[in-house]
Protein backbone atom coordinates (compact mmCIF):
# COMPACT_ATOMS: atom_id res chain seq x y z
CA UNK A 1 0.00 0.00 0.00
CA UNK A 2 1.22 3.59 -0.95
CA UNK A 3 0.51 6.07 1.79
CA UNK A 4 1.87 9.81 0.68
CA UNK A 5 1.00 12.97 2.21
CA UNK A 6 1.24 16.10 0.68
CA UNK A 7 2.52 18.77 3.18
CA UNK A 8 4.61 22.14 3.24
CA UNK A 9 7.22 22.29 6.24
CA UNK A 10 5.47 25.35 7.52
CA UNK A 11 1.91 24.68 7.32
CA UNK A 12 0.34 23.96 10.66
CA UNK A 13 -2.13 22.11 9.52
CA UNK A 14 0.30 19.29 7.85
CA UNK A 15 2.67 20.01 10.83
CA UNK A 16 -0.39 18.07 12.80
CA UNK A 17 -0.99 15.11 10.76
CA UNK A 18 3.21 14.36 10.69
CA UNK A 19 2.35 13.91 14.21
CA UNK A 20 -0.19 11.81 14.00
CA UNK A 21 1.31 9.88 11.02
CA UNK A 22 4.88 9.36 13.15
CA UNK A 23 2.86 9.05 16.52
CA UNK A 24 1.22 5.49 15.22
CA UNK A 25 4.19 4.59 13.63
CA UNK A 26 2.92 4.63 9.73
CA UNK A 27 5.02 5.10 7.49
CA UNK A 28 4.57 7.80 4.51
CA UNK A 29 5.87 9.39 1.75
CA UNK A 30 6.66 12.99 2.09
CA UNK A 31 5.04 14.68 -1.55
CA UNK A 32 6.19 18.78 -0.95
CA UNK A 33 3.57 21.34 -2.07
CA UNK A 34 5.10 25.00 -1.67
CA UNK A 35 2.48 27.30 -0.68
CA UNK A 36 4.29 30.23 -2.52
CA UNK A 37 6.01 29.15 -5.17
CA UNK A 38 5.19 29.62 -8.57
CA UNK A 39 1.83 31.10 -6.91
CA UNK A 40 1.72 28.90 -4.50
CA UNK A 41 1.51 24.86 -5.61
CA UNK A 42 -1.26 23.72 -4.11
CA UNK A 43 -3.74 26.34 -6.74
CA UNK A 44 -2.11 23.87 -9.40
CA UNK A 45 -4.94 22.11 -11.86
CA UNK A 46 -3.34 19.10 -10.89
CA UNK A 47 -3.34 19.72 -7.27
CA UNK A 48 -7.15 20.74 -7.21
CA UNK A 49 -7.91 17.74 -8.77
CA UNK A 50 -6.74 15.70 -6.20
CA UNK A 51 -8.18 18.36 -3.34
CA UNK A 52 -10.34 20.74 -4.56
CA UNK A 53 -10.10 23.05 -1.69
CA UNK A 54 -6.66 23.38 -2.84
CA UNK A 55 -5.13 23.20 0.51
CA UNK A 56 -2.70 20.81 2.46
CA UNK A 57 -2.72 18.64 4.12
CA UNK A 58 -3.53 15.89 1.82
CA UNK A 59 -3.55 12.36 2.81
CA UNK A 60 -3.35 9.54 0.05
CA UNK A 61 -3.51 5.53 0.76
CA UNK A 62 -4.18 3.99 -2.76
CA UNK A 63 -7.12 5.18 -3.89
CA UNK A 64 -8.30 7.06 -0.99
CA UNK A 65 -7.90 10.78 -0.55
CA UNK A 66 -8.47 12.80 2.12
CA UNK A 67 -8.27 16.54 2.69
CA UNK A 68 -8.58 18.38 6.26
CA UNK A 69 -6.61 17.47 9.14
CA UNK A 70 -9.15 16.24 11.73
CA UNK A 71 -10.63 14.65 9.08
CA UNK A 72 -7.22 12.80 8.56
CA UNK A 73 -7.13 12.56 12.43
CA UNK A 74 -10.53 10.65 12.06
CA UNK A 75 -9.70 8.25 9.41
CA UNK A 76 -6.29 7.29 10.96
CA UNK A 77 -8.20 6.40 14.13
CA UNK A 78 -10.95 3.93 12.61
CA UNK A 79 -8.59 2.21 10.05
CA UNK A 80 -5.63 2.10 12.62
CA UNK A 81 -7.27 2.29 16.36
CA UNK A 82 -3.45 1.29 17.78
CA UNK A 83 -2.31 4.07 19.91
CA UNK A 84 -5.70 6.25 19.58
CA UNK A 85 -5.69 10.08 19.10
CA UNK A 86 -8.98 10.78 20.43
CA UNK A 87 -10.06 8.61 23.80
CA UNK A 88 -12.64 6.55 24.17
CA UNK A 89 -14.25 8.18 26.80
CA UNK A 90 -17.27 10.41 25.31
CA UNK A 91 -16.65 13.23 27.34
CA UNK A 92 -13.17 13.11 27.16
CA UNK A 93 -12.90 13.12 23.55
CA UNK A 94 -15.51 15.62 23.72
CA UNK A 95 -12.63 17.76 25.16
CA UNK A 96 -10.15 16.67 23.08
CA UNK A 97 -12.47 17.77 20.14
CA UNK A 98 -13.61 21.02 21.48
CA UNK A 99 -9.37 22.15 21.90
CA UNK A 100 -8.58 20.60 18.43
CA UNK A 101 -11.77 22.86 17.07
CA UNK A 102 -10.79 26.23 18.99
CA UNK A 103 -6.96 25.71 17.07
CA UNK A 104 -8.19 24.61 13.92
CA UNK A 105 -11.75 26.80 13.23
CA UNK A 106 -10.80 29.49 16.20
CA UNK A 107 -7.34 30.02 14.92
CA UNK A 108 -5.62 28.53 12.11
CA UNK A 109 -8.19 29.48 8.98
CA UNK A 110 -7.53 33.56 10.04
CA UNK A 111 -4.19 33.51 9.96
CA UNK A 112 -3.33 30.98 6.70
CA UNK A 113 -1.42 32.66 4.05
CA UNK A 114 -4.81 32.46 1.32
CA UNK A 115 -6.13 34.67 4.00
CA UNK A 116 -3.78 36.91 4.87
CA UNK A 117 -3.20 37.45 0.81
CA UNK A 118 -6.67 38.45 0.45
CA UNK A 119 -6.61 40.93 3.67
CA UNK A 120 -3.51 42.55 1.58
CA UNK A 121 -5.61 42.23 -2.02
CA UNK A 122 -8.71 43.56 -0.41
CA UNK A 123 -7.46 46.20 2.20
CA UNK A 124 -3.75 46.65 1.19
CA UNK A 125 -2.73 44.91 4.46
CA UNK A 126 0.87 45.54 5.22
CA UNK A 127 3.15 42.77 6.83
CA UNK A 128 3.02 44.54 9.98
CA UNK A 129 -0.66 44.64 9.84
CA UNK A 130 -0.74 40.87 9.02
CA UNK A 131 1.40 39.89 12.33
CA UNK A 132 -0.73 42.07 14.26
CA UNK A 133 -4.18 40.46 13.09
CA UNK A 134 -2.73 36.93 13.27
CA UNK A 135 -1.55 37.82 17.06
CA UNK A 136 -4.54 38.85 17.59
CA UNK A 137 -7.06 36.03 16.83
CA UNK A 138 -3.96 33.61 17.79
CA UNK A 139 -4.24 35.23 21.45
CA UNK A 140 -7.75 35.04 21.69
CA UNK A 141 -7.21 31.25 21.29
CA UNK A 142 -4.76 30.86 23.64
CA UNK A 143 -6.38 32.29 26.18
CA UNK A 144 -9.45 30.49 26.10
CA UNK A 145 -7.22 27.31 26.06
CA UNK A 146 -5.23 28.76 29.39
CA UNK A 147 -8.60 29.05 31.05
CA UNK A 148 -9.87 25.88 30.02
CA UNK A 149 -6.51 23.90 30.78
CA UNK A 150 -5.16 25.72 33.79
CA UNK A 151 -7.09 24.34 36.61
CA UNK A 152 -6.23 20.45 35.19
CA UNK A 153 -2.98 18.36 36.56
CA UNK A 154 -2.84 16.60 33.39
CA UNK A 155 0.17 16.19 31.67
CA UNK A 156 -1.18 17.35 28.30
CA UNK A 157 -4.04 18.73 27.02
CA UNK A 158 -6.14 16.01 27.79
CA UNK A 159 -5.46 13.49 30.64
CA UNK A 160 -1.52 11.77 30.69
CA UNK A 161 -1.26 10.29 27.17
CA UNK A 162 -1.10 12.72 24.42
CA UNK A 163 -4.44 12.98 22.26
CA UNK A 164 -5.32 15.12 18.82
CA UNK A 165 -5.68 17.72 20.49
CA UNK A 166 -2.03 18.31 21.59
CA UNK A 167 -0.93 17.83 17.72
CA UNK A 168 -2.84 20.77 16.83
CA UNK A 169 -1.70 22.86 19.97
CA UNK A 170 2.02 22.40 19.40
CA UNK A 171 2.13 23.44 15.61
CA UNK A 172 -0.15 26.67 16.96
CA UNK A 173 2.60 27.49 18.99
CA UNK A 174 5.14 26.90 16.37
CA UNK A 175 3.17 29.40 14.66
CA UNK A 176 2.22 31.53 17.43
CA UNK A 177 5.95 32.29 17.60
CA UNK A 178 6.46 33.56 13.84
CA UNK A 179 3.76 36.14 14.99
CA UNK A 180 5.26 37.16 18.13
CA UNK A 181 3.06 35.55 20.87
CA UNK A 182 5.37 34.14 23.78
CA UNK A 183 4.22 30.76 24.82
CA UNK A 184 5.57 31.64 28.08
CA UNK A 185 2.42 34.06 28.87
CA UNK A 186 0.42 30.96 29.14
CA UNK A 187 1.95 28.90 32.18
CA UNK A 188 0.01 25.75 31.27
CA UNK A 189 0.16 25.47 27.85
CA UNK A 190 3.72 25.89 28.05
CA UNK A 191 3.97 23.00 30.40
CA UNK A 192 1.83 21.27 28.08
CA UNK A 193 4.20 22.16 25.33
CA UNK A 194 7.31 21.19 27.07
CA UNK A 195 5.77 17.70 27.87
CA UNK A 196 4.96 17.30 23.58
CA UNK A 197 8.46 18.49 22.80
CA UNK A 198 10.00 15.64 24.35
CA UNK A 199 7.50 13.19 22.55
CA UNK A 200 9.46 11.52 19.03
CA UNK A 201 6.41 11.65 16.93
CA UNK A 202 6.23 15.39 17.64
CA UNK A 203 10.12 15.70 16.98
CA UNK A 204 10.28 14.09 13.63
CA UNK A 205 6.85 16.11 12.89
CA UNK A 206 9.14 19.22 13.04
CA UNK A 207 9.43 22.12 10.10
CA UNK A 208 13.04 21.64 10.89
CA UNK A 209 12.97 17.59 10.09
CA UNK A 210 11.30 18.14 6.83
CA UNK A 211 13.01 17.52 3.14
CA UNK A 212 11.18 21.18 1.96
CA UNK A 213 12.78 22.90 4.96
CA UNK A 214 14.21 25.85 4.98
CA UNK A 215 15.52 28.02 7.32
CA UNK B 1 -31.10 15.82 33.31
CA UNK B 2 -30.92 18.99 32.34
CA UNK B 3 -29.66 19.87 28.54
CA UNK B 4 -29.57 23.66 27.45
CA UNK B 5 -28.61 24.56 24.44
CA UNK B 6 -27.31 28.06 23.98
CA UNK B 7 -27.81 29.24 20.91
CA UNK B 8 -28.27 32.37 18.38
CA UNK B 9 -31.04 31.67 16.31
CA UNK B 10 -28.85 33.31 12.86
CA UNK B 11 -25.54 31.63 14.63
CA UNK B 12 -24.70 28.75 11.67
CA UNK B 13 -22.68 27.42 13.95
CA UNK B 14 -25.69 27.04 16.58
CA UNK B 15 -27.76 26.26 13.59
CA UNK B 16 -26.12 22.68 12.84
CA UNK B 17 -26.16 21.74 16.84
CA UNK B 18 -29.67 22.27 16.29
CA UNK B 19 -30.56 20.15 13.70
CA UNK B 20 -28.25 17.34 15.58
CA UNK B 21 -30.75 17.25 18.83
CA UNK B 22 -33.50 17.38 16.96
CA UNK B 23 -32.52 14.58 14.60
CA UNK B 24 -31.69 12.40 17.20
CA UNK B 25 -34.65 13.56 19.54
CA UNK B 26 -33.46 15.13 22.40
CA UNK B 27 -35.25 17.35 24.07
CA UNK B 28 -33.18 20.64 24.96
CA UNK B 29 -34.35 23.87 26.56
CA UNK B 30 -32.92 26.90 24.19
CA UNK B 31 -30.42 29.46 26.23
CA UNK B 32 -30.71 32.84 23.60
CA UNK B 33 -27.50 34.33 23.83
CA UNK B 34 -27.81 37.69 21.35
CA UNK B 35 -24.54 38.17 19.43
CA UNK B 36 -25.11 41.98 18.96
CA UNK B 37 -26.89 43.31 21.76
CA UNK B 38 -25.11 44.65 24.86
CA UNK B 39 -21.71 44.31 23.34
CA UNK B 40 -22.58 40.90 22.62
CA UNK B 41 -24.05 38.44 25.49
CA UNK B 42 -21.35 35.82 24.44
CA UNK B 43 -18.80 38.23 25.81
CA UNK B 44 -20.37 38.77 29.10
CA UNK B 45 -17.67 37.67 32.10
CA UNK B 46 -21.03 35.15 32.88
CA UNK B 47 -20.82 33.66 29.79
CA UNK B 48 -17.24 33.22 29.46
CA UNK B 49 -16.88 31.41 32.45
CA UNK B 50 -19.15 28.54 30.88
CA UNK B 51 -17.30 28.90 27.38
CA UNK B 52 -13.84 31.02 27.57
CA UNK B 53 -13.86 31.18 24.00
CA UNK B 54 -17.17 33.26 24.17
CA UNK B 55 -18.98 31.26 21.00
CA UNK B 56 -21.87 30.24 20.74
CA UNK B 57 -23.26 26.94 20.72
CA UNK B 58 -22.65 25.83 23.72
CA UNK B 59 -24.57 22.49 25.24
CA UNK B 60 -24.82 21.84 28.61
CA UNK B 61 -25.91 18.01 30.24
CA UNK B 62 -26.31 18.72 34.00
CA UNK B 63 -22.37 19.46 34.94
CA UNK B 64 -21.32 18.85 31.38
CA UNK B 65 -20.44 21.81 29.49
CA UNK B 66 -19.21 21.54 25.31
CA UNK B 67 -18.44 24.26 23.11
CA UNK B 68 -17.45 23.82 19.43
CA UNK B 69 -20.67 22.79 16.94
CA UNK B 70 -18.70 19.31 15.90
CA UNK B 71 -17.29 18.42 19.35
CA UNK B 72 -21.20 18.54 19.88
CA UNK B 73 -21.72 16.39 17.35
CA UNK B 74 -18.61 13.76 18.61
CA UNK B 75 -20.10 14.25 22.05
CA UNK B 76 -23.68 13.35 21.12
CA UNK B 77 -23.14 10.44 18.90
CA UNK B 78 -20.81 8.85 21.34
CA UNK B 79 -23.57 8.54 24.29
CA UNK B 80 -26.32 8.55 22.14
CA UNK B 81 -25.69 6.25 19.21
CA UNK B 82 -28.89 6.07 17.86
CA UNK B 83 -29.54 7.81 14.82
CA UNK B 84 -25.58 8.63 14.20
CA UNK B 85 -24.09 11.69 12.81
CA UNK B 86 -21.34 10.10 11.62
CA UNK B 87 -20.90 6.77 9.24
CA UNK B 88 -19.50 3.76 11.24
CA UNK B 89 -17.48 3.19 7.53
CA UNK B 90 -14.14 4.85 8.15
CA UNK B 91 -13.63 6.07 4.92
CA UNK B 92 -17.65 7.39 4.71
CA UNK B 93 -16.69 8.69 8.40
CA UNK B 94 -13.38 10.67 6.89
CA UNK B 95 -15.21 12.46 3.91
CA UNK B 96 -18.31 13.55 6.31
CA UNK B 97 -15.74 14.81 8.51
CA UNK B 98 -14.07 16.28 5.27
CA UNK B 99 -16.80 18.54 4.39
CA UNK B 100 -17.61 18.92 7.82
CA UNK B 101 -14.42 20.68 8.16
CA UNK B 102 -14.26 22.55 4.52
CA UNK B 103 -17.33 24.50 6.20
CA UNK B 104 -16.39 24.54 9.93
CA UNK B 105 -13.02 25.69 9.26
CA UNK B 106 -12.70 26.75 5.65
CA UNK B 107 -15.70 29.03 5.47
CA UNK B 108 -16.95 30.00 8.80
CA UNK B 109 -14.65 31.20 10.97
CA UNK B 110 -13.63 33.93 8.22
CA UNK B 111 -17.17 35.25 8.34
CA UNK B 112 -18.48 35.46 11.83
CA UNK B 113 -19.65 38.55 13.59
CA UNK B 114 -16.46 39.06 15.46
CA UNK B 115 -14.00 38.81 12.28
CA UNK B 116 -16.21 40.62 10.27
CA UNK B 117 -16.01 43.31 13.19
CA UNK B 118 -12.26 43.14 13.36
CA UNK B 119 -12.27 44.32 9.57
CA UNK B 120 -13.85 46.92 10.37
CA UNK B 121 -11.78 47.89 13.20
CA UNK B 122 -8.41 46.98 11.71
CA UNK B 123 -9.26 48.12 8.07
CA UNK B 124 -12.13 50.14 7.99
CA UNK B 125 -14.24 47.73 6.18
CA UNK B 126 -17.90 48.86 5.29
CA UNK B 127 -20.74 46.65 5.17
CA UNK B 128 -20.41 46.20 1.30
CA UNK B 129 -16.89 44.94 1.90
CA UNK B 130 -17.87 42.83 4.53
CA UNK B 131 -20.48 40.70 2.23
CA UNK B 132 -17.53 40.49 -0.85
CA UNK B 133 -15.13 39.13 1.68
CA UNK B 134 -18.40 36.60 2.87
CA UNK B 135 -18.88 35.86 -0.29
CA UNK B 136 -15.45 35.01 -1.61
CA UNK B 137 -15.05 32.43 1.21
CA UNK B 138 -18.31 31.15 0.58
CA UNK B 139 -17.78 30.60 -3.33
CA UNK B 140 -14.52 29.05 -2.75
CA UNK B 141 -15.46 26.40 -0.09
CA UNK B 142 -19.22 25.44 -2.34
CA UNK B 143 -16.88 25.27 -5.41
CA UNK B 144 -14.75 22.82 -3.83
CA UNK B 145 -17.38 21.07 -2.30
CA UNK B 146 -19.57 20.75 -5.58
CA UNK B 147 -16.58 19.87 -7.59
CA UNK B 148 -16.28 17.20 -4.60
CA UNK B 149 -20.22 15.88 -4.80
CA UNK B 150 -21.39 16.35 -8.19
CA UNK B 151 -19.79 12.91 -9.44
CA UNK B 152 -22.12 11.32 -6.37
CA UNK B 153 -25.44 10.01 -6.96
CA UNK B 154 -25.91 9.83 -3.49
CA UNK B 155 -29.15 12.07 -1.54
CA UNK B 156 -27.20 13.87 0.77
CA UNK B 157 -23.67 14.82 1.09
CA UNK B 158 -22.41 11.08 2.45
CA UNK B 159 -24.91 8.72 1.00
CA UNK B 160 -28.86 8.15 1.04
CA UNK B 161 -28.84 9.00 5.12
CA UNK B 162 -28.39 12.39 6.45
CA UNK B 163 -25.18 13.10 7.94
CA UNK B 164 -23.18 15.83 9.98
CA UNK B 165 -22.36 17.20 6.59
CA UNK B 166 -25.37 17.72 5.88
CA UNK B 167 -25.80 19.58 9.31
CA UNK B 168 -22.76 21.68 7.97
CA UNK B 169 -24.27 22.77 4.68
CA UNK B 170 -27.49 24.01 5.50
CA UNK B 171 -26.97 26.31 7.67
CA UNK B 172 -23.96 27.41 5.43
CA UNK B 173 -26.51 27.49 2.57
CA UNK B 174 -28.54 30.16 4.94
CA UNK B 175 -25.38 32.47 5.80
CA UNK B 176 -24.81 32.14 1.67
CA UNK B 177 -28.07 33.15 0.83
CA UNK B 178 -27.81 35.99 3.34
CA UNK B 179 -24.19 36.84 1.15
CA UNK B 180 -25.59 37.01 -2.11
CA UNK B 181 -24.45 33.34 -3.11
CA UNK B 182 -26.91 31.63 -5.23
CA UNK B 183 -27.26 27.96 -3.89
CA UNK B 184 -28.67 27.25 -7.52
CA UNK B 185 -25.02 28.29 -8.88
CA UNK B 186 -23.62 24.86 -7.50
CA UNK B 187 -26.54 22.28 -8.81
CA UNK B 188 -25.56 19.49 -6.95
CA UNK B 189 -25.78 21.31 -3.26
CA UNK B 190 -28.83 22.72 -4.31
CA UNK B 191 -30.44 19.65 -4.97
CA UNK B 192 -28.89 18.27 -1.43
CA UNK B 193 -29.98 21.27 0.35
CA UNK B 194 -33.60 20.79 -1.19
CA UNK B 195 -33.56 17.22 0.45
CA UNK B 196 -32.34 18.29 3.86
CA UNK B 197 -34.86 21.11 4.05
CA UNK B 198 -37.86 18.06 3.80
CA UNK B 199 -36.48 16.69 6.74
CA UNK B 200 -38.55 17.73 10.26
CA UNK B 201 -35.23 18.12 12.03
CA UNK B 202 -33.67 20.65 9.62
CA UNK B 203 -37.04 22.50 9.76
CA UNK B 204 -37.56 22.88 14.00
CA UNK B 205 -33.97 23.98 13.51
CA UNK B 206 -34.21 26.43 11.07
CA UNK B 207 -33.57 29.97 12.35
CA UNK B 208 -37.52 31.33 11.61
CA UNK B 209 -38.22 28.70 14.37
CA UNK B 210 -36.34 29.67 17.23
CA UNK B 211 -38.04 31.39 20.11
CA UNK B 212 -35.48 34.76 19.30
CA UNK B 213 -35.79 34.80 16.08
CA UNK B 214 -36.21 38.52 14.49
CA UNK B 215 -37.37 39.00 11.23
Amino acid sequence: MRRILYSYFRSSASYRVRIALHYKNLDFEYAPIHLLNNGGEQNSDQFKKLNPMGQVPCLIEDDVVIGQSLAIFQYLDAKYPNLPLIPKDPLQAARTWEICEIINSGVQPLINLSVLGHLKSEFGASDENKISWSKHFIEKGFKSLEAMLSKSSDTYCVGNSVTAADMCLVPQVFSGARNNVDINDYPKLNSIWKACEKVEAFQKAHPKNQPDFVG
